[in-house]
C-alpha cells in the first residue's frame, strides 16, 4: 500500500481502437474466455463501446482519495480502474473528479464500487461501468496505491492492460498479448460475418455447423 | 432429457396479439395472479410489449446447444424461453442466434440466464427478457430438451402457452385458457377505461370503490 | 397502525425547489452525508431531478389500500412515500393509482417496493424510485398509518419532510433543518463551480486541495 | 385459488423411506438431475435427512391462512410444501403451527418463505428448510389452495410428490417414478459403494474411470 | 456526527429480563409487528437468546473508532447496536473489543455490517447478530456518534430502548412502551401455551379459531 | 486452458502450520490487509481453522473434470482451491472427491461454488469454505487447467501460496512472502495478548491506545 508507479507501459494506440470495436463479447472469445469482469458490472449509459488503457487504482472502502493521485498519471485514452480492497457500493467518483480526468484525455471509469452525478456524467459522455450507483460520498484519509496490480469484479488487471467496455460488460486483454488477441478476433469478425450472412439467408445453424450427426449420436430424439 | 417435441399447438394468433396489447399487469390480474415469472426477469430494452407462442427450451447451465435444435422448430410468431437447469448468469444468446432466430419470424427471447451483444440486439429490434448481461459464452456439449414443460423464473411453461411481456416483466398464459383470459382481460380494459376518466377528474378511489364504511370498520383513525 | 394524520406542515415551496435543483449528491454532502436511502432505491426513468413534501405510508407487505387513503391527503407538490413493514416486491402501484395522485397535484412516488404500468408512469411523467418492477398486484385487507413517521429504505422519513430524487437515488431533508441545509448547499454549489473551472483547465486536484504534503506525510511513495 | 384437494394418493411408505435414506444428492442423480429445488433453501437444522409425501399450499405472500386448512388434511408421514404467489421472506410458520402438525404425523415443512420459533422448532425435531428465518408474522385474509401443484423454489411439486431433504437441500420425486428412481437410486449407491473403497485405497478417479485417453484427445497437457 | 451522549435512560432490569425471555417473534406481536430488524441480521451462534439496553453507535462505512468510545459508556446488562452510515460488511469488531465490552458488563452486539473472530466470540459467550463475518479490519480515522437515534437493518433505535435477540432475529421495543408491551406479551405467552395444550392434543385450529365460516364465506372450496 | 502444471513448490510445512494457527484474521492483518477471499465464502462446519498449499483448479462453469486431474497432482498438507471461469452454484465436490482427495493427504476444499454431501463431509472431518450448497451435479466435458494462477472469491491464488481458512472466512498468502508475514503475525499475537489482559481488568481502548487527544482534536463532544 502507498506505491504510485509512474511510468507504466502502454498498448499501440491502433490496437487499442481496434479492440474496442470489435467489442467485449468477440474479444473474449478470442482470448479463451478470460479476463471478463463479474456481470454486476454495469455501464451508467447505453450503446456506448470503448477501449483504452488502465491505470488502476487500490483503494481503501469508502476512500477515493488515490483517484486524485491517479488523475494526475493519466494520458490521453487511459481508462481509470478502480478496485477497492473491500466490497463498497459507496460514490467514490462524480463530476468534478470526472472534468479533471477528461482534462487530460481519460473518458472512461471501471469501478467495482459506486459513482454519483451520473446524469452529468453521460452529459458529459465520460464512460463508467459500475456496481452501484450512490451519492454517498468518502473520505480522504487512507492511503491505496496507483498503478500496481489489481483484482476488479473478479478479474486479474495489470496497469497498461487494454480495458474493453461496452453494454454487455468489461473485458480485460493483457498488454503483452494484444496483438495476438486482436488477431484472433479479426478471424472472429470475419467468420462472425460470413455466418450472419447464412443465417440471414435462413440456414440452420444446425447446418451451418454440422451438428446433427453429433446430437443423434448423444442420442437426442425428435418426437 | 434429449427429446425434441416438433408438433406443439399454437394458439389463436389474434388473441395472441390481443394479449399482448393488454399488457403483462392487465393479464396476470385477469387470470387471478397467476403465471408472472419472478421480477428479476429484466427487458434488455425499453417500452417493447409483445406476446407470442412459446417455444421451450430446458438446457444445462452454460450449454446453448439446445437453442440451435430449437430456431428450427420456430414458426412465425413464436418466442423462445429458455429455462437452465440450475442457475447461470452466463451469455447463451447473442446477435447470430437472433439473427437465425429472426429469420423464421421470431422476434423475441424468454431466458432465466444471461445474452450478450445487447447492443445489437436492441438495434435489431429483437427483444430480450433475461436475468443477466454477461459476455461469458457457453459450450455444446450436453443435451437438453426441446418443447417440454419447463420451469422459468418460477413460471411453468408448456410449449405454445402464451408469453406476454413488456417493461413490467413476463406473464405465461396457458394456451388452453387463453380465449377466457383475453375476455376476462377485456372486461379489466373496459373498467380500468372508466375508472381512468373518474380519477382524472379528481374523483378519489376511497369514493369510486366505496372504501370508507370497510375503513371504518377495521378501525381507521382520522386525527 | 390504523392512524392517518391529516395536518401535516410543510416546507417552504421555494426552499424545496431549490433542493430539488441542487440535486441529491450535494444536497447529501451538506447535511453531513445524513438521510440518504439505500443504493437500491433505483428510478424506473432517466434524468428526471425533482424535489416534494413527504406524505408517508406504512404498509403491511403485499396491501396498498393505504395508498388510496394517502391520496386524499395529497397537496401539490407532494411526493407518496412507502416503506412496507417488511420486505416485498409486489407492485403495490401503477397507473390508476397516478392518474389520481397527479389529479391532487402529486407527480412523484418513493417506495420500498415495487411499481407496475412502469411504461405508462413514465409516459405520464409520474417520476418514481423503487426496489423492484413487478406485475404482481396487491391486496386491500389490512390497515396500515398514513402521515406516521416511517423507515424507507435504511432512512427515516417524518410527514412533510423533503425528499430529493434524482438519478443518484433519494436523500430525505428534515423540514425543520431545510433553510439551513439548502444554505450549505448553496455554499457547496457556488465552491463546485469554481473548482469545476479550475479541473477544466487542467489543474490537478493534488494541488487545488494542497494534498500533496498530507500524502507524503503518510508515507505515500513515487516510484 | 380457494381449493382444497382432500383425496390425494400417496406414494408406498417403504419407498419413501428408502428414498429419504439414500438423500438428495444421490436421488437427484437418479432421476436425471430433475426437481431439485434452488440451492437458497436451507435447513434450520443439521444432519437432519427424511423424506415424506408432499401436502402442498399455495399461499398469498404474508398470509399463512392455508397452512391452517392443510395440516387438516395432512396424514403421517407428510411434508408440508408451501410456495407463496410472490417472493416473500415473512414468517409463515412457527412453532404452534408445528405443534399441531407433529400432532398429525407430520414432521417437516418446505417453505419458499420463512419461518419463527427456530430454537423451538429445532428442540421439537420438526425438520425445516426454508428460504429465511424471520419473527415477521403473517395475516389470515386471503385464501390460496392445498393440493394443487405448485412451483416451489423452482421445482414443480405435485400433490402426493415424494419430497427428499437433508443437508444438501430439497428434491421433487414425482410419485408415478417413484420406484423406477429408486431402484436407479440402488444401482447408484451400490456403484458407489465400490468406489468409494477404491478411491479410500488410493486409486485415482483418473483411472477408476479411465479418464486419460479423453482428457489426452482434447488436448490436456501435463508441463 | 461526533456527539457522545454519556447520560441515556434504561428500562428496568427485571422488564428487560422478562422480554428477553418471552422471546423476539412474542414481544414483535405484542407490540402490533413494530421494530423488527430485517431478516438479513443473523446470530453467529445458536440457540442463546438474551435482552439489553440498546448503546447506539452511528459509524462511518470501514470505521471502527466509536466502537473503543461507546465502550466507555456501557453499563452491565447493555448491547452494543451499531449501524454503519452507508452498507459495509467489513469486520468491525473482534475478540478483543468484546473482552472490553465484557469487562464492563455487555455481553452482546448488534451490528448491521461484518464481525470477525467468531470461534473466539462463541467461545467467549458473547452474543452478535450481524449481517456479515469478515476478517476485512477497518479504520480509525473518522467520528461517528454514540448514543444517538440510529436506524440498524431497517429499525429505528433509541439509547436506552430495549434489544431483544434470540435466533430469529432482532426486535427493538422502545423504553417508553416496555412495561405495556411486557404485560402484553405476558397475556400472548399465556394464550399460547393454552392453544399449545389444546393443539398437541390433536384439535384442530381451524376449530379452536372457528375459521370454517369465514373461510366457507370467502368462498372456499373442499373438492 | 488445458495446462497442469506438475512441479509447484510449496512453503515450508512449519511455517504453514503456524499460520493456521494464528488464523485468518490476524495473518490478513499481518499482511496488510490484503489476500482476503470475499465474505460470501463460507464454511460448512465450525470451529476449524487450518492452513495448507494451494493446489489452484480453473475449471468451466458446471465441469469438475479438472478435479480428478488435480487430485492426481496433491501432496499431503495440500488445500485444493478451485475457481470457476463463471459464477456457478452447482455442486462441483462430494464424498467420493473427498475420499480420494483424503487418501492422498489432502484435507480441505476452496470453493468459489458449491459443494454436496456436506453431511458426509463433516463427519469425514474434511474442511470445506464455499459460496454454496448444492446437489447439482456437473458434467465431465470440457477441460481447465491445474496448478494456474486463479482469481477465487476476489483474491488472487498462484499454486503453492499458503492458504489459511478459519470461521471467518480465507486468506492467502503468497508462498514467497509466508516467512515475513509469520513473523508479523507473531509480532500481533505477542501484542494482542498483552491488550487482551489490560482489556480484561478493565483498561478502557481509549486509554491504552491514547485516543482521546486525537479524537478531541477531530472535534468529538461529549454531552
Amino acid at each position: 500500500m502507498g506505491v504510485v508507479v509512474q511510468d507504466i507501459k502502454r498498448a499501440d494506440p491502433d490496437l487499442i481502437r481496434r479492440l474496442g470495436a470489435a467489442g467485449v463479447a468477440t474479444v473474449h472469445e478470442a482470448q479463451e474466455r478470460t479476463g471478463l469482469m463479474a456481470a454486476h458490472m454495469r455501464p451508467i449509459q447505453q450503446d456506448l463501446a470503448l477501449a483504452g488503457s488502465a491505470v488502476t487504482i487500490s483503494a481503501p472502502p469508502g476512500d477515493n482519495w488515490m483517484i486524485h493521485v491517479a488523475i494526475e498519471q493519466l494520458q490521453p485514452g487511459d481508462v481509470l480502474v478502480l478496485a477497492p480492497t473491500a466490497p463498497c457500493d459507496m460514490g467514490y467518483f462524480g463530476d468534478l473528479l470526472a472534468t479533471s480526468a477528461q482534462a487530460r484525455g481519460c473518458h472512461a471509469l471501471i469501478i467495482d464500487a459506486g459513482v454519483r452525478d451520473t446524469c452529468d456524467l453521460r452529459q458529459m459522455k465520460f464512460g463508467v461501468w459500475s456496481t452501484a450507483i450512490s451519492a454517498q460520498g468518502t473520505v480522504k484519509e487512507t492511503l491505496g496505491s496507483v498503478n500496481v496490480p489489481v483484482v476488479c469484479a473478479g478479474a486479474l488487471v495489470n496497469p497498461g492492460d487494454i480495458i474493453v467496455a461496452d453494454d454487455d460488460g468489461v473485458c480485460v486483454v493483457p498488454r503483452a498479448s494484444a496483438a495476438e488477441v486482436m488477431e484472433k478476433t479479426q478471424t472472429r469478425l470475419d467468420a462472425e460475418e460470413a455466418k450472419r450472412q447464412r443465417l440471414t439467408a435462413g440456414e440452420l445453424g444446425l447446418d451451418i455447423y454440422d451438428m446433427r450427426p453429433r446430437l443423434a449420436e448423444k442420442g437426442l430424439k425428435y418426437v
